[in-house]
């Protein structure tokens, strides 16, 4: 459907509430957060923007083919993947003119009403690009030309983005065999901006992930430990970690398909390591593998201080064919139903009263926020619960996170905001929705007298820059 | 409790948020779909009713022997099934005047405060019968008596109800065994309403269903088919799919009590067939049976092009000693926790990326909406999401399927609304009710500046009319 | 974080919503309903109070030390329960200075800002002791002996407040090893508060209580029954059950790790109950056993009339250190995942239609609102919805329980409102709560015109005060 172009806004009251005794609040409490810079401890963006400093290349490169929000609901709409230039699994591409993908984009943008990814783009293209008309068929060539056109230039390179947007920190990612260089190259550069990495030990943790073999052999060449040795293998990844912290890091984080935990006696765990090494495990010892070492991670973090983050419940990679042709990260990971209580309490049962041990745990599975995560986070003292995250990013998510985490975790036993994304120009949008969310959810305990306005000043505050930066030791 | 009469009125405003921003746009955007003709893709109206045109009898047998969501909730505060006149097992009925059952019903209509039953009926009583005055034991003969006597009038004859229902099509459900008299009568008669069929054919597809033996003997004895071999029975829901086809259906319907799908091999199917059919299957082969079923009801749609429904997850006749005295359908079906990230994948492993499939899944587990549903019809392209279903087609329910979805789903991967009704009467209530909470949801995202408000017009249009013409090729 | 004092205020739109036209109809809602006498079915107030009517010893002992909705908050954020002077498990008290442990809450108070806690205690430091600044650091000593002083005199005793409070009257629960002394004392003291007991057999049901075979033993020494024999046992039950409520009691309560029950025939039960007493019974079998003990608290039912609870779905002392170092009850108990529609069907088969059967179930599983327990409810006649409980018995949690039960239960086959606290200074804040949250979400049904107000008030001053008293049999 085309549309005659309609002028695009950024009204300064979205996200608030209408009520407008609700509104005068929030907007009050906004204006004490709206400034305050950016604290973004974990998320995907790549360091080899901030390392090189390299233009990014097109309107399509930067917002259309790295953002899975955005091509998988175009693929539920019945576009095709190669049609939008998205790699494929062997690394080739179509040959595509990056302006006609996004023309396709263009043309569907209606999909998106309502959804994240179009409060998170408008953002975009009203502040970061200076664009004033809807996105549509119709201005499609405007777009991509405008964006293209800005991104060759000096100020859209990723350090001044960087500044632009006000981030104190940002961390990335990795895994634990890579070298750290584009970190190393960012300290030593002199450029101001505080760039960490964290310890994401998967591809040598889950026995069940594709480059597991090949991973181990690396991680055991990296470290010069004996990696096939359950004594040289924990002690591989403790001198990574150490090497992951003197990069910067002070977190690390493991993204399981369950949450479950496990506390071997050291023969078990070396009986199921070797089991594992002889790629003779089966699914069940797989899982128990995976939850042995969320045990020994913690463990770990009781010397080095790292905290720990839980990203689990996706099955990752639901589409069997489109997973065969392009790969991993394609739109196809589903959450799953998850369980924490029986979950963690191996884990719990080991470190759970220890002090100085900090462990962030996430969900996709909402039916647990008031149920399961809020109970434990407010009693035990190593936890902390992880924003709304991925599927629930959107302001109705954020929304119910904490309608539902309120009652028993409060305010602060939540780490506030992080964004998790790798979609570097959309951070301000998205702090921006979480920043305005919690305003709006304080704004009516404000209304509704249930708290008063300094204490919710002071909470909006938290909320957006003390929290994280004290639950992740920044 | 006996009341004095209270008036009865239909606010023009209901179901609008009372904030004046947000009711305002609710207001313009209702404006828009008011109007619009009522599509009806599924529902469990008798053709009957359109084929003969017979009046129906009284205000009893038309609006409360028939309506579990009534008779359940008077059933659960002590009365007796047996003095409101509903039929028993064995066909038979308590001898019941049924001014009395009529009665029994009114004096307890303060039990229904704010249920959607309430609203429903109201709307029936004031806009179908002009009724003014409330429901109560004060009024139960007035209301008796009115409804009684307009039923023998022309304006209420079935064919006069749904032209002033302004229906443009209804679609019903029949077992594969029905011959669809019926339909060939209206599509016969030169009447012009719109009446389809669709194919359920669970009693030919679930051998715990009580009438499986019989069913499939008159499937065979029906088709032509030796539908006790495996290629004989699948043929003969071929021919019975495309005779459905020639009368008007263009979609199937499948009630399982499980998600489950299965993609065998053709010897196992054969041989799980040959289990089932010589009465031996055990109900984990009984649930596999029903789990291929599906998939091969799916290739069916391949071919045929029937858009394919699931509506899974319920408990049927829970209460056992009713169910013996009062068989089925009684409102003692219960819904259960459904899993829908495995249970789909065979099938989906199967067709998930077939152009030209459509497969829409309800449930009647939220749990499920923004987990597990949102996500998966946020990807594949055959798949879109049906309304809030049977327990949860109330106002809150269908707000709650809105703001769970729309994260993941947005908008236009679901069907927009369908009634799901035997109770003609309120097919109109049950629309005004969709409609007025979709202006709402879309009143507050205008009014938080999520979308503006030419966006949302087209949105309620689409959800109103448009999305379910599309989605069951109407 | 130290603040400077500031006022508190109980504003008298707490809890309403903000928009003027549901405030409106919030007010006048409330105001029907404020005067109401307190009616508490279901607590774990300490009938010793009642019976001795000693003074409470100082705000430590009374507000903090009892209350583990306060302490698991303060050792979830690094608080050592030994500082707070916490009993141990072994009975034994850290050496503490009530006032130290007072301050080292008064500085943390910012960790409950918004949670039910501050809520509660707001209204007792205002209310009951006439407190007029915020407590903080600053007010801590004020505070402590402002309470203490007031808890010397009369006018504090626990007979004193049980009459200001306009308690009409008030259930605790005990053990069937209770010899309900301090009842005895209540009634023959010719004071006119009503103080009944309830019957909560957990210890003498559960083979996995640690307190099981010596409860057992003494379950026999008290009613002279074999108790190690079948019938001996269900015997004793009954002549405990009969003395119960010759003491007051019109209920039975019931606190199992799940909502299991069976109906085993009396050879397969009686060999449970060998088994079980044995001290053999497998975790399997111990489930088994309490869930054939429901199905026996029914039957019980059915003739001495006392109404049956369940409170299923916790997994109690979850914190494995913590427990042997503290015992029970000390905030580590999480809610866990909890199925209703299979688990209960045993008990219903059996007696799920007899008259005069009441059965109140509540939930720590908000999923099962209105996908299991609303529509069960909603059809059996015994069945009614206990309130928002325990984690979920705030603001938000009880505008959830209605909001997603009114569909298939209404108003009616719940229950309205029961505290279950063992705070007595907090009764009326909770109940005031209640009432305010009731009071606001039938503003919005009125506001949007669902309901009329006049019904609104009925189902207001119901909820309060009329359902508790009916469905309890009070």
């Amino acid at each position: 459907m085309t549309h005659a172009p309609h002028p695009l806004t950024l009204h300064p009251d979205r996200l608030f509430p209408s009520d407008p005794t609700q509104r005068d609040i929030a907007r009050r409490l906004h204006a004490e957060v709206t400034g305050l810079p950016i604290v973004s401890p974990h998320g995907h963006t790549d360091p080899a923007w901030f390392a090189i400093n390299a233009p990014f290349a097109n309107a399509t490169e930067l917002l259309l083919v790295p953002d899975h929000y955005v091509f998988r609901k175009l693929y539920s709409q019945g576009v095709d993947l190669d049609a939008l230039g998205i790699p494929r699994a062997d690394g080739s591409r179509a040959e595509v003119d990056p302006r006609d993908a996004w023309r396709l984009f263009a043309e569907r943008w209606t999909l998106f009403r309502g959804t994240p990814s179009s409060m998170w783009l408008d953002h975009v293209f009203h502040d970061v690009f200076g664009l004033r008309q809807r996105l549509s068929a119709a201005t499609a060539d405007d777009y991509y030309d405008t964006i293209t056109a800005a991104l060759q230039t000096p100020a859209f390179r990723p350090r001044a983005l960087f500044e632009r947007f006000n981030i104190e920190v940002i961390a990335t990612t990795e895994s634990p065999l890579d070298p750290l260089t584009h970190h190393a190259t960012i300290r030593e550069s002199g450029w101001s901006g505080r760039v960490l990495t964290a310890y994401r030990p998967d591809p040598v943790i889950d026995p069940e992930h594709e480059q597991f073999p090949d991973a181990l052999r690396q991680f055991g060449a990296l470290t010069g430990e004996d990696v096939f040795d359950w004594t040289g293998y924990l002690r591989a990844h403790r001198q990574r970690r150490a090497f992951f912290a003197a990069h910067g890091a002070t977190s690390t984080d493991h993204g399981h398909p369950s949450c479950a935990t496990a506390d071997l006696s050291d023969a078990d765990a070396r009986r199921l390591f070797d089991t594992v090494v002889r790629g003779a495990a089966t699914p069940a010892e797989a899982e128990l593998f995976r939850a042995q070492m969320l045990t020994e991670m913690a463990k770990m973090s009781l010397d080095d201080g790292l905290v720990m983050q839980i990203h689990p419940g996706c099955f990752r990679n639901h589409n069997r064919d489109l997973f065969a042709r392009y790969g991993r990260d394609k739109g196809a990971d589903i959450p799953l139903r998850t369980d924490y209580v029986h979950a963690l309490k191996p884990l719990l049962d080991r470190v759970g009263n220890e002090p100085g041990f900090t462990l962030i745990v996430f969900t996709l599975d909402e039916s647990t926020y008031a149920r399961e995560l809020a109970p434990l986070a407010g009693h035990y003292p190593c936890l902390f619960l992880g924003p709304a995250w991925w599927f629930h990013d959107a302001p109705e998510g954020m929304w119910r996170f904490r309608e539902q985490t309120l009652a028993s975790a409060g305010f602060y036993n939540t780490v506030g905001f992080n964004d998790d994304t790798r979609a570097f120009l959309s951070i301000p949008a998205r702090h921006d929705v979480a920043r305005r969310v919690d305003c709006a959810f304080l704004a009516k305990l404000v209304a509704e007298h249930r708290i008063d306005e300094d204490e919710a000043t002071e909470v909006a505050i938290d909320l957006a820059y003390r929290l994280p930066k004290r639950a992740y030791r920044l």
